[in-house]
């Protein structure tokens, strides 16, 4: 049962810096600035509170078994009770049994964590003369996909990458999601090309939402991030997007939107079972 | 074996008449254009012979077991034969047991016809005020996928509709597909949001190339067609397009960008496949 079937949604594109403190302090600002806004979601990028890069994953990781010292994971709690919203918080370094983790956590307007979703596809990439990563270097792949009812909708979780397998979003898409919400950062050399496609290409094949939230453009870290954090609709219209500077866009997410494709365009009937079929083994 | 691993493709966006022989005179013409630019592989457009209403299907539909009648698959075969190139035959009428088809038929270089693709997934459509067409009313659907070794390639079929299911571009790019055509028709209401998106979107998440070919948009029959055919490579980019008059497209087809962009984004490893599972019903 959705509580808000028409609700804004915040999505701060945040500039992030080598000192911890500063980026929890401007998350928080901007969590209230959209808030104040008029948002019931906010979404975080993937990587807000820590530069992208080798040298600050570890540093910068929390382990939140031990809340104490898990102040990004704490601040994003307090402001969710604090603001009486959902809380989509982008990803953080996540200390997992000895291990790093790509995590993102959802908490509800009471402050409790809703679910905690582990990037499952890692970016591994390697394109001679322009940019090489391998992300499963360092991070642990999670195994699960992650779909969490909120008062805004069911809502199903990726992690950058993520967004490059259409399977994950077809799991999220079986089981009810209303919305898919990809905090990522992708680079100069796929965020043009494939950015925007990818969002518009998992919201009409699935005739549900799409957000994405990245970085800004000039944050610290390894390489330099293509912003555009962007809210696509169930026909693959760009309802609200920016450009790559530090922002937060606001937007109106109308979930009548997806009945009327839907009703429109009934692709879901007219899949052939009897020629291909998807299997989500986690159900 | 891949014969020619570089090489021309020509794509015949055709205007379409209520004359049967005009049209197949015209498709005749354009497909020896092709040639002599240097194509080795033509497309045509869905339903090139034939205006895209329900006046005429039954009309213009040909039995292809009965060659002498059905000019024209005759005139497809004799072309591929005479100019010693593969041809994506667009599609026309079938008619096959006492019913009708949207049938697309391949044919190689010596004139044989290669694979028979029945449209899989009929256009069924319902937007108040807008567009309302119901082609399972008319058409019986195929239900086999149509993957077909050529000179040219692993060359996966569809027609139209069958682009709005990223299923069946799955199963082709698990047979080993290196390109995807597409002839379609697609309307005013969908054309710019969707036509363009889907081929880059199927061409990206699958790795390999896309090639549309449409009617152009002032063909006689039901509704305004959208054109824009279009060939697009397996990083999404659009190595060459058409507005919507009737125009030939020849442009470069070159393998290599597979093996490149495989390598540089290896998504296909990446696969959960411990997550979720996609099955092909037909190997």
């Amino acid at each position: 049962m959705v509580k808000l079937s028409k609700f804004k949604i915040g999505l701060c594109q945040l500039s992030v810096t080598t000192e911890k403190k500063t980026n929890i302090d401007k998350a928080c600002s901007a969590i209230e600035f959209a808030s104040k806004q008029g948002a019931s979601l906010v979404v975080l990028p993937e990587m807000w509170n820590c530069p992208y890069s080798t040298d600050y994953f570890e540093q910068f990781a929390e382990n939140f078994d031990d809340q104490e010292s898990a102040s990004s994971y704490k601040m994003l709690s307090k402001l969710a009770s604090q603001e009486g919203i959902t809380i989509v918080g982008g990803s953080i370094p996540e200390r997992c049994e000895g291990q790093l983790c790509n995590t993102c956590c959802v908490f509800g307007p009471n402050g409790d964590l809703l679910a905690k979703h582990r990037k499952i596809h890692l970016f591994d990439v390697n394109i001679p003369d322009d940019i090489s990563f391998k992300e499963s270097d360092i991070f642990l792949a999670g195994s699960e996909p992650t779909i969490v009812d909120t008062d805004v909708g069911k809502i199903g979780i990726g992690i950058c990458h993520d967004i490059r397998f259409p399977e994950l979003a077809m799991v999220y898409q079986a089981r009810g999601a209303h919305l898919i919400c990809y905090p990522g950062a992708f680079n100069m050399s796929t965020g043009e090309a494939l950015w925007e496609l990818e969002q518009k290409a998992r919201a009409v094949d699935n005739q549900l939402f799409v957000a994405t939230c990245s970085p800004s453009r000039f944050s610290a870290g390894t390489y330099t991030i293509w912003g555009h954090s962007t809210l696509v609709d169930p026909f693959g219209n760009v309802i609200a997007t920016s450009e790559h500077d530090e922002t937060i866009v606001i937007a109106e997410v109308d979930y009548s939107a997806i009945q009327y494709t839907r009703d429109s365009f009934p692709i879901e009937k007219q899949r052939r079972q009897d020629i291909y079929k998807f299997i989500d083994l986690h159900v």
